[in-house]
């Protein structure tokens, strides 16, 4: 079955799978949340491209929301609606193949009917429908044939289709996307669940990054909220295929409550046993966007050492990530240390040339400006071959420090964006 | 001659020619600027790799650098000198394939060593030798190979030297860059004329942008470092290939005042026409660095109007001429809107999304944020058809506007920077 999907996830978009891809884990099923998928017909005609949550009554919501000026209709209705601290029924409808982005007025009108619609459906209310469109942008969204499909949805709704919904939100992935854990709250196992798709931020029509998170423990939303925005940080926003920023990327994370475990705050022992293992599956889920970077042969971490500050780090990492310079030179297995050096020069951050050291796994490359006088050519060359890379940079400035993950720039990566016509 | 000579360009790299390439201009000779080149066999071993310019008594120099944290020890000293504001005699050297740059203390005595010895060639003060290396970066630039060519390149000086001195200074370059231009001062014809080298920012070890521009005016240096400034705006500041800044970045302009010619200030007639006309000549300059941008089969002017202020409609701008998406869409002639839009959102500029409207040349494509009612695929498909293209957004929130100009990303991009190791 799960072979199947993987080749039907081929199939409907014409790529080959990832040499980068992981293997789908085996889903737990998170009590309070049913999951059912089903074909629409509207982009993609022979998989299912849209996806119906149903959560129970007494679910917390926290999620996270691209920081675009043009972000799309459905982002700008769930950044409204995450705010309640209520916990209660909520529900997640996502179809892949039409963003609904830049679609005007439209747009929102599509937002409240899908909305109506679930709630209707589900008796759920309104404002606790969470809804998120990918695909082409542009082109007004046909919800009604959305509308149309909810009641077969909710009448298929089930705790074991997670890996279903992990397919149906794909629009140019090459695999589905998942991750999963187990933790012990005050005695009582929890799990946390997730589902992501996106191909880097990015698609030859405009994809988007979506990922969708469950447990089954009982957290106040405020509480849920801060950890999602902390774990974040080192997951989702520390990662970057090509450094377009989507329209639509949305983070969302449900916490049930159905499994009688209570994290009651984020420092009591509990709190950081849950948040910790909560961020283990963002991070996951986020290296498996990487690993699914169009084109991507390669997939590497960055790591900024002593940095004179966080944001510092971050910058210093990000400009490396993002160089197309340094990507192509992975692409290449080169190990041209110089485009690091570019790199950090334009990044912006605190540097002193004559301080700067590089590693390329453990073998040093650099050191006080320049090249160390251990490196050999051959070590860095046999190192770049590799296909999980670490690079290593320390600043010499302070003792600040930041991770980005990122993949090779290739040939692949031109021919889904400038080779395929829309 | 000058076939020869653009033949050997091509040769020298192992590229082809850019389809974007256009006519090597008639070069003037500009009274008190005298050019000569040679081969010191430093990693070129066909071709002239090292260039020497002598510069008559009355000249004062203007220039603009690299703001690069890890920028060369040529472009630090450069920095310290250029600030004099005496007229006097001066120099400048520049070779080409070793960039001396990540090369320490070593460095640092190099470019010391290579000022002295053209101070003692020329009997002009070391204080105003100004130096330039360009290449691989991270190797020991044996800089005594250059001393040994002084006597000779002294001997060859010529005012009639400067196309060769254009073809001396390229790297990876597919074609040598010069442009030129005459003007009026209060009777008296004024020439401006320029050389330039870069492929973008970049080259498979790390290019760099230079470029020098003379003119036989009587410029006070602070009036013609203000004009620099202000035109290198909206030429060498507005151009990008792949957001890649390289370390060692240098434009130097050397007015000589052998023309009888004076410009006292900037605000008077002759100031005017004046400045326009070096703004001319570096915006050409500009341009045929991005016209060899690398892979570039298109060249792309990306005009920003309606934004809140200047730095937002520069923002927004080179968020769309550096998106991998937008420039990829352009390679593979898709009007594909909506990455213009995506590019906008994560700019940071201010924009409204139901206010924007889009230009492809002059087909109107999206406005009020949504595709316009006139626009039609094929209008938009058949002007992406196009070599010189014209991006034009409105943002719909103020009156600034501002001009970018790129080039696609392609195949051969990454055939150059990923495919031929270093």
């Amino acid at each position: 079955m799960r072979a199947e999907l993987a080749q039907a996830a081929d199939a409907s978009v014409g790529l080959a799978r990832s040499p980068l891809a992981p293997e789908f884990p085996d889903l737990p099923v998170v009590s309070g949340a049913r999951f059912a998928a089903a074909n629409t017909g509207i982009k993609y005609k022979d998989r299912d491209d849209v996806l119906l949550v149903a959560l129970s009554p007494g679910t917390t919501i926290a999620g996270v929301f691209t920081k675009s000026a043009t972000r799309s209709a459905a982002v700008l209705d769930c950044q409204t609606k995450i705010a309640s601290t209520k916990p209660g029924k909520a529900a997640i409808l996502v179809n892949a193949g039409n963003a609904n982005a830049f679609t005007g007025g439209k747009g929102q009108m599509s937002v409240e009917a899908l909305c109506e619609a679930v709630s209707d459906t589900l008796s759920v209310d309104a404002s606790r429908v969470f809804t998120a469109s990918t695909g082409v942008i542009g082109e007004p969204l046909p919800h009604r044939r959305i509308v149309k499909k909810l009641a077969d949805l909710k009448a298929g709704l089930s705790g074991k289709a997670m890996a279903q919904a992990a397919h149906a939100i794909r629009t140019t992935d090459t695999f589905a996307k998942a991750a999963c854990t187990e933790v012990n709250v005050d005695g009582t196992p929890v799990r946390i669940a997730g589902i992501a798709k996106g191909s880097g931020m990015i698609a030859p029509d405009m994809a988007t990054m979506l990922a969708y998170v469950f447990t089954d423990a009982a957290i106040d939303q405020p509480i849920l909220q801060r950890m999602v925005e902390r774990q974040v940080e080192n997951s989702f926003n520390a990662i970057t295929v090509d450094s377009d920023t989507s329209t639509s990327d949305t983070l969302i994370v449900a916490a049930t409550g159905a499994s009688e475990a209570k994290v009651a705050s984020a420092r009591s022992a509990a709190g950081r046993v849950f948040e910790a293992a909560l961020g283990d599956v963002l991070r996951d889920l986020a290296h498996q966007v990487v690993r699914d970077g169009e084109g991507a042969t390669k997939i590497v971490e960055v790591t900024v050492t002593g940095a004179a500050g966080k944001s510092d780090a971050k910058r210093a990492a990000r400009a490396i990530a993002n160089s197309p310079l340094v990507k192509t030179a992975i692409a290449g297995e080169d190990p041209n240390w110089g485009r690091i050096v570019m790199a950090l020069g334009k990044s912006g951050a605190k540097a002193d040339r004559d301080k700067i050291s590089i590693w390329f796994g453990d073998v040093l490359v650099a050191e006080n400006g320049w090249v160390s006088d251990t490196y050999k050519e051959q070590d860095g060359a046999a190192y770049m071959r590799g296909q999980d890379l670490l690079l290593r940079i320390d600043l010499g400035v302070g003792n600040s420090e930041a991770r980005v993950w990122t993949c090779d720039l290739t040939h692949g990566y031109i021919s889904i964006n400038a080779d395929y016509r829309s």
